[in-house]
């Protein structure tokens, strides 16, 4: 929403001395209520300000709802994905973990020698193997991964709004972000990562009114 | 932003067909342009729609950054937060992996028999002692947390945005809610907790305008 300098400086009076009557906001102002009217009508559509007969006007204390879903609607995967953190298929679970720490992340795409999406696997499942006591080392990691066609995955054109509910609807904490190769059947590209921390430092970023 | 049905199928028109003059619209909607002019003025200062002379009305590409940031500022760890998840200091490594699986959770809070907290043991701490091949059943899970002072809380009074920032910057999967407890120095009553999975759930909110 694009305020006028006039209409920050009602809300700030409203904020201050609300509520108040729009006689007493002009005359703070130094203006007629007549100047004022559309401002304040403008206020009152935008679901910032409320008027209360015989009371005046105050801050809304009903959110700005419908506008901050807009916004949020609009952001795509593509704008916000991640590098893809990926693992051979070959790779043994003991490698999975290693990899796991050094990047410092909770999911691994496991990917075949072209790159394409085989599955993923995450500190859960790395848990489960790691507490079952087999040999962490001989354990190939495709053992224990989600494969395809039960992997959750998203699109750069997706809005993130949709990946975020895949994620907790899945109850997963990460999504692999492929297109189709073409010509290849079923076959994925990777081409990055949409996760909970991902949607965390989006949420920052909207709140700090940089995104 | 609370919008008329009449300013929604404005958008919806200008969406789908803009840019598009004022009598264009005027015309689907079999309205007059002076009786539109209201909504037009309303949604173009409200920078939904941007207009050029000669072009006409079109969706606004400059998101509103300003109030977006503004509603989610006054989101309080007390209105989202997730119950606690805890364990005792005397419980073993592998108590805490078990109850990790059966509650589904990332992250627990490790605390005394008062239930104050003592510790955070993530699902990061427990596959690093897996794999460190000791006894967990018998390894205390005190002898792997993170313990206080070094712990990130956060309080029912804080923004989430506050709390989401310390997720990002000291790089942890969830933060206990605290508060003091009266006249016992530094203990810390856990009320519960603020994940990555509680901040995605609430983009998911804002996003479907339910929050």
């Amino acid at each position: 929403m694009q305020l006028s300098p006039r209409q920050e400086q009602i809300i700030a009076i409203v904020k201050r001395s609300g509520p108040i009557t729009s006689q007493q906001i002009a005359a703070e102002l130094n203006l007629t209520r007549a100047t004022l009217r559309p401002d304040l009508a403008i206020l009152t559509m935008a679901g910032i300000l409320e008027a209360r007969p015989r009371v005046g006007y105050f801050l809304s204390s009903k959110p700005s709802q419908a506008l901050v879903a807009e916004e949020i609607k609009k952001i795509r995967v593509g704008d916000i994905k991640g590098l893809p953190r990926v693992i051979r298929a070959g790779a043994s679970v003991y490698e999975a973990i290693v990899s796991m720490f050094l990047e410092d992340v909770g999911t691994l795409m496991v990917v075949d020698d072209e790159g394409h999406l085989e599955g993923v696997v995450s500190r859960k499942d790395l848990l489960k193997a790691a507490i079952g006591g087999g040999d962490l080392q001989k354990m190939p990691v495709s053992v224990i991964m989600t494969r395809m066609p039960n992997i959750i995955c998203t699109t750069p054109d997706e809005p993130v709004l949709a990946a975020a509910r895949k994620i907790i609807e899945h109850e997963v904490d990460a999504l692999p972000v492929v297109r189709p190769v073409n010509g290849q059947g079923k076959k994925l590209k990777v081409l990055g990562r949409i996760t909970k921390t991902t949607i965390t430092n989006l949420f920052v970023e909207l709140g700090e009114g940089r995104s």
